[in-house]
């Protein structure tokens, strides 16, 4: 199946549930004791309204207050806005050379008596060159982080969100496979990422996010990229591939070693020794998932096989971060989280072990909180993939 | 010449310049009385550093004090950090469970007394989410755009920026000349915004940021994105295409007739008109760029020219925005603009009509402010593409 026959067929996201989950937030900002949600362009905006824009300098924000709801536009995306959000939310736009902070502010006054001292939510993602444009077009008002109001919500995944979710890990979990498969010995780590970007899209995703190819002693580094390194027979590799699809984020690593198609280039013991703890690691920790346990939980799991095989020094990240419209959202699966994870969420489970200047390993897949345990969205094989390349 | 080609050809930019311009925005910043710029993951980052990494919740930041620089890191991006910014820049990592507002709110202390009540400027991309936890983490102290101070830089392209800008709109002007000579008709919007897409990429953009396809009626929506309408024969599209190429924007706007080979349905009167208007005022608006020209002028010029034609109501949006490592940026070419324009400052010239319900059309240059006179990057010719489709 093609990528554009993968993405037509997720079905709508209806509308009704647009509008529930604009209620749903409304009421969470009454129930908190805020006067208003600023929800500027990016993940936020698409989960609350289907809306989806560049995030530019030209201000547009939904305005959600107790009672009512206001999206304030550029003039000239009105059309583009007003096709997105149909008639659930009243649009409000503005010209080239009006003030967009004061009119936000404006609207704050409208809903609530006082609103120049409002307590005021704002997106996360919200650039500082508009949040500091409304402190100042609202003195005296206290801001906070919108995710304290939209966490509880965005972080337990509706059907449409898992059926995106799963599309996007089985999208990426071809890639996998078609890259593993492939020739690798002799081609630049960027010429590889640039065939994992393409396959990606290919495969339905609207955009490549990321192609960490890390090969020999670059996998000792978890965030490496994909440089202008030749890779060679007897290496591993780290592939560490997503992006996102009908909105939906993948996000999959996996390891592999390249012989080269020479039987004496294989793995050597430390290798395979790391390798497994890091497999039993990420198996048990996945296993252990279940709604109501610690999020630091699931670390703690990871952490301690790796701490009992040597190298609890060598995992130098937690073993996970929630995934859905952001690649990296609630819940993060790290120590001093002690959040109950809810029935619902999703999140990856991937722990890594790094040798600095040598090699190593990481595996990951993206985990649904289901109702009594994991269900696991991706099904690429997770063994070390010892391929000739 | 292939994508890869157009890329590797590119001069890198010299470490020396990377150090030149920290130390011109270490010079500004202790100019205009400010203690501390604090600047995250985007666009000025990559300015000062040349570090590109993906903004994401846990904090990079690049701290800069009159005295002395310093990149705060996630431990794990260590190495990709270091990879980037050589010893040009100090690097300071933080675990996984460390507070890094804490740890940027002490570099501030340790390069100023009463650092507490600081004035520090952050960088407009930067995250609410980050810019809130600052503010927590420095209380007493005032928060401004970075751009305050780093504008006047930005603004003003070297070399090695005019560089990337002219393969950016030489790519972009390849991409236009091969949607113009392919099928149209009988294709949806969102299927030729795919080929658009991939042809950006295939020229030698790491992305294609944005494809507007706006055909028939939808040509009156100056952001329209591409939808899935049909084109049909007898109908403009409006093609805004743009993307980055080695770090630095595209953007070109050229309008279309897709007659569909039948010599009765091309453009009607009005539309010749009205497209005749707009390609005299991008024109017109072109040649009058010269350094020390007030921003706004240029916006006059175009605006004049239309509203004589009798359609200054229609044309909805500034003139121009600048263009460089964002998309947008400084200068903006807007009426109460009056910044006189730098030499060597970069933006687009793109006048539009749009009729609702019927039809648009817009012409977009990307334009360097030379010496003496304007320097056009984009080549495509700018007449009514009249094509069979």
């Amino acid at each position: 199946m093609s990528g554009t026959a993968v993405v037509a067929a997720i079905r709508p996201i209806p509308e009704a549930r647009y509008a529930e989950r604009l209620r749903a937030a409304a009421q969470a900002t009454a129930d908190v004791g805020l006067d208003a949600l600023l929800v500027g362009v990016g993940p936020d905006l698409r989960y609350l309204t289907g809306y989806q824009a560049m995030a530019l300098e030209r201000l547009t924000m939904l305005v959600v207050l107790p009672g009512s709801s206001a999206l304030v536009v550029p003039l000239l995306e009105g059309p583009a806005a007003r096709a997105a959000v149909g008639s659930r939310v009243r649009i409000v736009s503005w010209e080239e050379t009006d003030d967009p902070h004061a009119l936000v502010a404006s609207l704050l006054d409208e809903g609530a008596a006082g609103a120049r001292r409002a307590r005021v939510a704002v997106s996360d993602r919200l650039w500082a060159s508009h949040l500091l444009r409304l402190q100042a077009a609202l003195p005296g008002s206290t801001f906070s982080a919108a995710s304290g109001v939209l966490r509880e919500l965005r972080m337990v995944k509706d059907e449409w969100e898992i059926e995106r979710l799963s599309a996007a890990a089985a999208a990426a979990d071809r890639v996998v496979a078609a890259i593993a498969a492939g020739r690798l010995v002799g081609r630049t780590e960027a010429d590889v990422a640039r065939e994992v970007r393409e396959r990606l899209v290919d495969e339905g995703h609207q955009q490549a996010e990321f192609a960490i190819v890390a090969s020999g002693p670059n996998s000792a580094s978890p965030h490496h990229d994909a440089s202008e390194r030749v890779i060679g027979a007897g290496e591993p590799i780290v592939l560490d591939i997503g992006g996102s699809l009908a909105g939906y984020g993948s996000d999959i690593t996996r390891t592999l070693w390249v012989t080269g198609g020479d039987p004496a280039k294989g793995p050597d013991d430390e290798f395979v020794r790391l390798f497994g703890l890091v497999r039993e690691a990420q198996a048990e920790a996945a296993s252990a998932v279940r709604p109501g346990l610690p999020a630091q939980q699931i670390d703690a799991v990871a952490r301690q096989i790796i701490a009992a095989g040597g190298y609890g020094d060598r995992f130098i990240h937690r073993v996970g971060h929630g995934i859905g419209l952001e690649t990296h959202e609630d819940p993060y699966l790290v120590d001093g989280n002690p959040e109950p994870l809810r029935e619902g969420a999703a999140f990856s489970i991937e722990p890594g072990i790094y040798l600095d200047g040598r090699y190593g390993a990481r595996i990951e897949d993206i985990v649904v909180c289901g109702p009594s345990g994991p269900i696991v969205l991706n099904q690429a094989p997770r063994d070390l993939f010892v391929v000739d390349g």
